[in-house]
């Protein structure tokens, strides 16, 4: 494969997600100049410190004009927003992409936005840290990881191809699939995930009122729902309300089957108990194995 | 503190546990001899390896009969049944404990049996790893860990004192709670966590029934999760047996909890969705500060 070079990129948002693709367009060497461009000055300072970005600017007319890859790191809710102030004055060939955790919306609207102006196409790298910040950039955070491109029925070849290469480029390995499965698998095995670490902390600081620090006694079970629960909470908002459909069967689907051990439970079925936690073992040695 | 020392010591199952508990016991130098007792050979040979047990035996009888400290580290439901073929051998002023997850029922059970027999007094170490067997024992396991004493009304002081001394001896905090707070305690911020994690990885298994190999697309959530659901399948029944209460009260206070988050996305509430998320992240400040 060769690699791509681009004359100049721009990045969207540069917290922890965009500085660390920054820092590895940079290290592979895919491109002459990258700008990030952001609000937050303290986000783009920290970017250029660790090399992610080459210069830097709050102006998104600017940041974008010369671009021919234009890669939004912003939260999902926030990308079509933007997308509509800069949408004139993107080049008429540059690549748009954006790396949100849901698709099916937002897939939709900026192919619609992009149609006469540029190839848009939808990727969402499965990769990230509960962490938030250009300040928390992590080196190489994309390689090795899954990277899913959502192209739809008029995304050109050409587009695929050349955000293929990109992301292999990163290191990445892609896999393709259509926007609304994107989101009904990511429901699944992401966004249900969050929403339940979620409840789960919530539920054991309301429990706190009631007098004890439960935390004391926290083994290492609640500890790791800690730590997702704690990943930006504007990030998951705008994951859960642009995948809200998927996200509230996903989360109907599990309370059926936390009802289902319960049911077990309260019936002190040893055996059923017994099959119904056995049963994940499959599953666990394939996540190990992977 | 003066350090307390045991002629011998008797470890009833020397799984992951047990194992662990002997390399401690050995290390700091707590007493004369320690003996494994187990049906399962490979367990007593490798902890005997490990230089966690000095020798071992299959025969109740034989291990606990000189014996000055008799520690049960078997899953809970196993422990009362263990208890009855050789409360009649342990030596008169004997302290017995248990280091189960769960201690109202249990605690209950062991008080009357042991009445005349010894001193006996529930301990509840709180560490672990997902890991079973002897051959997964970890070096330090409950140095820097909490471990709750269960004392109850007939507990003599003596006993109370002793069991907080060997303990504290082998690197534990030693907290003290009656029997039915622990299970409570220990539901919410446990066996809950352990239910729902089970349950979310049996409903992504159920999901992928429908075609998707999940698996490959699941970032850092579900692996955390997926860890958590590989415990022992053995150990948790008996958890959720012997705590069914408690655990059916969680799980109920959780799902209430889990659908009031439903709601919102539902009703599409940004506020309310952000105030959720947002909310948890003291819980975590404070858990990251432990």
């Amino acid at each position: 494969m060769s690699k791509p070079f681009y004359e100049q990129i721009a990045i969207i948002g540069t917290g922890m997600m965009g500085t660390s693709l920054g820092m590895s367009i940079k290290k592979k060497g895919l491109c002459k100049k990258v700008i990030g461009v952001d609000r937050n000055f303290d986000n783009l300072k920290t970017a250029r410190g660790l090399s992610a970005i080459d210069s830097y600017t709050d102006c998104l007319k600017d940041g974008i004009a010369d671009a021919v890859l234009v890669i939004f790191a912003t939260p999902v809710l926030s990308t079509f927003e933007i997308a509509k102030r800069m949408v004139y004055a993107v080049k008429k060939d540059a690549i748009v992409t954006d790396i949100g955790s849901t698709k099916a919306e937002l897939v939709s609207r900026m192919t619609e936005l992009f149609y006469e102006h540029s190839n848009y196409i939808g990727s969402h790298p499965i990769t990230g840290t509960e962490k938030s910040g250009a300040i928390n950039a992590v080196d190489g955070l994309y390689e090795g990881k899954r990277c899913i491109i959502t192209p739809v029925d008029g995304t050109d070849g050409f587009t695929i191809e050349a955000i293929t290469k990109f992301w292999e480029s990163i290191g990445s390995e892609v896999a393709v699939m259509d926007p609304d499965t994107h989101d009904r698998v990511m429901a699944t095995v992401s966004h249900l995930p969050h929403a339940v670490a979620y409840a789960l902390i919530a539920g054991v600081m309301e429990g706190e009122k009631s007098g004890h620090e439960l935390l004391k006694y926290a083994g290492g079970g609640l500890k790791d729902f800690t730590r997702i629960a704690g990943s930006d909470p504007l990030m998951w908002r705008d994951i859960f309300m642009s995948n809200s459909k998927e996200v509230l069967n996903s989360i109907e689907r599990f309370s059926r089957t936390l009802e289902r051990l319960g049911s077990l439970i309260r019936a002190k079925d040893m055996k059923g108990i017994y099959d119904f936690l056995d049963g994940v073992k499959d599953f666990k040695r394939r996540m190990v194995d992977r």
